[in-house]
């Protein structure tokens, strides 16, 4: 069961019934929904999607400039025995090193975007942060290369490896370890997944403070490690605010003990904020204490069309101002996004008619009456206003999670054609979708895209999490495509260095991206960024800077 | 006007009417205020109770075993004209060197607490980055100590001087370089006052996230500096999640510019981070980059009275449920604190009895009407159930106003008999009140508390952000005293410890707690910070570590 449908099973207890209030919303269709089944969840479609990843070119051969450190040892039979003896149990070791393992393997070599494959032959599954330190520090003094694995849901790269780095994967370190119903801190496992997680806090009337279609898959660790924004930051913040405390291991094996489970604790340096959004490249987070909001028991969803971009502005200001406190989400769709999603699930659309954009709106509080009475007001202004031309609101818990799926879909939907060129970027809100607009018209101009095989481009789409002006500019494509990079590159990254927007929101810096730093960070700040790494890992270094 | 008074207007236009409900709260007590105007404020009680601070010990004979290190230089009238000809203007700086500038330098050397005493002959009032860089620069070059100074409202004497450091005063710095009413982030320089900021925010219809009590004299660089914690934390969390850019000065001249004005960039170490909270002991926050919330339009305040600690944490484990995303204060004061409150404002009392413990708490929400029917609810909840005995709810502005006073009147009145000795600390919820009752208790037996002047101690109390686990231990006193300092230390710091606490919660270590950071902080920790210390000041470090 996904996250959202027991969000959902919340909802229904605390069913909307807009019928209640003193007269109808004639201007609002009713929804046309299809069979949820047909609705394939994101990490289903996902899975569909990645097939064997056998047949994806490997990353050194896609990226033939980017060559091994020689300074590197190979992995011998001596360090595999090593290793062995160290983690004890048979499960805690894939061995390709001394046997054929190479069906075991290859999942931990690529990635669900097919784009990236390593040539690993070492995976090794600790099962406590001892265990963790003890594996860093041989590595460390043997020169063996490694890379931290989490649920392997990133989208740039930076949970695979290049070359044959050691996989440290966190999965067998999952365990909930306590929770205080009085604070809401909870501490987890790095290698805890986050559905469960939020599922074990569901049922003590508490919410993971993070929420993203991975969630099914995904590890709390990565979150931590890539500094996850998702679909809630826009009501419960940053990791940086929410995260209480961290363990983790340095690669010369120093187990940094800030465990702490206190809101406030002033008392030095923070030095658990540097492996926020570090992307394991200092140290693997092997434990995480965090603070859970109360679950809401009320949760509202309503869908829109709009018939400009300035309007979509219009309609976040006013949510913002009168949905304030209740407001947790407001994410944008264009029409093109839906358009393909229609495409690809055939779902009936929510809206009779179509419109250039479309915004989904979510609210949760701790009173049903009061929420859907601000969030009728609020409808009320808008169709009025005329910033809204259509929209509906869900009547039910099927209608939620369907709603959610028009948004959540997108980026799975995408794929369905061959590949994704994927841009998370952070742009001031005024000129976040003039982006689309001109890298369409470019790719446009130059002829790439269009209905059939010869036109490497289905379409150009823009979507993301309007409420922390947040774009994901996607190009989906029937193949990866060198004439479509050399549009999309450098040109986005410079348009967005213009407007000293961020080339990486929220997915990180990983492979896809590390050389591109420069286009949203001073060289000064990649200067002191370096010397951090050099501070703790003087040898290494592949993923970052 | 202070930024309460400036709330409080906004509630005048929404305001509460409990008439309106079908039934009265016989229950409540009409509140008996006494005219305002006998209610000084924060800012007022603490600068009366300063005097000049000629009459306080140097900090050097408080504490003998702090030693100048001998390797700082003495200054020199060639570093004075040095200064001189960099800064240009002569209100940039302070000359006790070449001149006899005594008067005008004292309010630099000593806090408001009149606990700390510097020697500090030279002040430099820089009016850009660039100057704050050169100053620096020519600082570290020439061995020259130098002490960062905000607003200097600081508990912990960590931005007054100890021996003859120059003092870098960022109060020249003080403008609001920009605002962005849709994304809601505020751009300023590091000298600007706390409530300059929110008053220029509350004609936009926001809020900064932070609010405390020295919010007319404190400076933003200083609050993000410290990490200061307040009022506020509770509802719009740490800064450590709200603050979206730094720009700070190293100790070697160089510029971290990294101001960034996103919710979101994923591109590299978030190195803003370890600036904020380090104290200024890694450099100099010259500007702040962050993001306020919108203002509520409604606010309500409540203030009970309740028989025990258990009934207290009741109270709280309610407020959350019940009034969940609008309850943005939950406040604690023992009878002990309010009595102390009374005997020095000789305000009349909220309540007609006296109760073991008292509680304020906070509503802030969009809507008048929804708020009070939560707080109504939850009040007829919690007088029913017998968790509060009796209480009031602010029917205006001037009660709103006068509530909060028996809360945030209380570090002030402490200091009406003399000093008082302030512990800041996180402790879990459950134990969180046991601290205060043993520190009484063992004071009292050693015979040391009473009311005539032959006992140094006026009373022990506890009050604080209840919502945050943060206990503020006071000791209020006619003198300091070795003997009470002896039955204080170490056995508080021993208590936290053992309870994996905080010994500063919110208000960081300065020179009163650097010796005491290993009751909170493992060996590991302390040498990771040290490292950092070294990293970006190898030379320095008086003030950390």
């Amino acid at each position: 069961m996904s996250s959202r449908s027991r969000v959902a099973s919340t909802l229904r207890r605390a069913k909307v019934n807009f019928g209640n209030f003193t007269r109808p919303i004639p201007y609002f269709a009713q929804p046309r929904w299809q069979s949820t089944a047909s609705t394939e969840d994101a990490e289903g479609v996902a899975k569909g999607t990645t097939g064997s990843s056998k047949t994806i070119k490997f990353t050194s051969e896609t990226y033939p400039s980017i060559k091994r450190d020689s300074r590197f040892a190979e992995i011998t039979e001596e360090h595999v025995n090593h290793f062995r003896s160290l983690l004890g149990t048979e499960s805690a070791i894939i061995d390709g090193v001394t046997r054929d393992a190479t069906d075991d393997i290859e999942p931990f070599n690529g990635d669900w975007m097919r784009k990236y494959r390593g040539h690993t032959k070492l995976v090794l599954k600790p099962a406590s942060t001892e265990e963790v330190s003890q594996v860093l520090k041989y590595c460390n003094d043997n020169m063996l290369a490694v890379v931290p694995q989490g649920g392997n849901s990133g989208l740039v790269g930076g949970s695979v490896p290049v070359f044959d780095e050691i996989v440290i994967s966190m999965s067998r370190m999952n365990q909930i370890r306590s929770f205080d119903e009085v604070s809401g801190t909870l501490v987890v496992d790095a290698g805890c997944i986050l559905e469960v997680a939020d599922g074990y806090l569901g049922e003590r009337g508490h919410i993971f403070p993070l929420d993203l279609g991975a969630k099914g898959s995904c590890h709390i660790g990565g979150n931590v490690a890539t500094n996850a924004g998702g679909l809630r930051l826009l009501r419960y913040g940053s990791l940086h605010g929410s995260v209480l405390g961290i363990e983790a291991v340095l690669p010369d094996g120093t187990v940094v003990d800030d465990l702490s489970k206190l809101r406030k604790n002033n008392t030095g340096y923070d030095l658990k904020q540097l492996f926020i959004g570090a992307e394991g490249t200092i140290g693997i987070i092997t434990k995480v204490s965090i603070i859970c909001p109360q679950r809401s028991k009320a949760i509202n969803v309503a869908f829109f069309g709009l018939e400009s971009y300035e309007k979509v502005q219009e309609a976040f200001r006013e949510a913002k101002g009168q949905l304030s406190e209740i407001l947790s989400a407001f994410e944008l769709m264009d029409r093109q996004s839906q358009d393909l999603v229609h495409r690809v699930t055939k779902n009936k659309r929510p809206l009779e008619s179509e419109y250039p954009f479309y915004c989904l709106i979510e609210t949760s509080g701790s009173n049903t009456e009061h929420d859907s009475e601000k969030l009728e007001k609020f409808l009320e202004y808008v169709m009025e206003k005329e910033i809204v031309l259509d929209g509906v609101v869900a009547q039910d818990t099927t209608q939620v999670k369907a709603l959610w799926g028009w948004r959540e879909g997108v980026p799975e939907c995408l794929g369905h054609w061959g590949g994704t060129y994927k841009y998370d970027l952070s742009i001031p809100i005024s000129e976040l979708y003039s982006l689309v607009e001109e890298t369409r018209a470019k790719i446009t101009d130059a002829g790439l895209l269009g209905e059939d095989e010869e036109h490497p481009v289905v379409d150009v789409v823009g979507y993301g999490h309007m409420g922390d002006s947040n774009l994901h500019l996607n190009v989906a494509t029937r193949r990866y495509d060198k004439e479509v990079e050399k549009i999309l590159e450098p040109f986005v990254y410079e348009w967005i260095s213009k407007r000293s927007g961020s080339i990486s929101a929220e997915h990180g810096l990983g492979l896809a991206k590390k050389n591109y730093i420069g286009y949203s960070r001073s060289d000064t700040m990649i200067r002191l960024m370096k010397q951090i790494k050099d501070l703790y890992d003087p040898v290494s270094g592949i993923h970052l800077l």
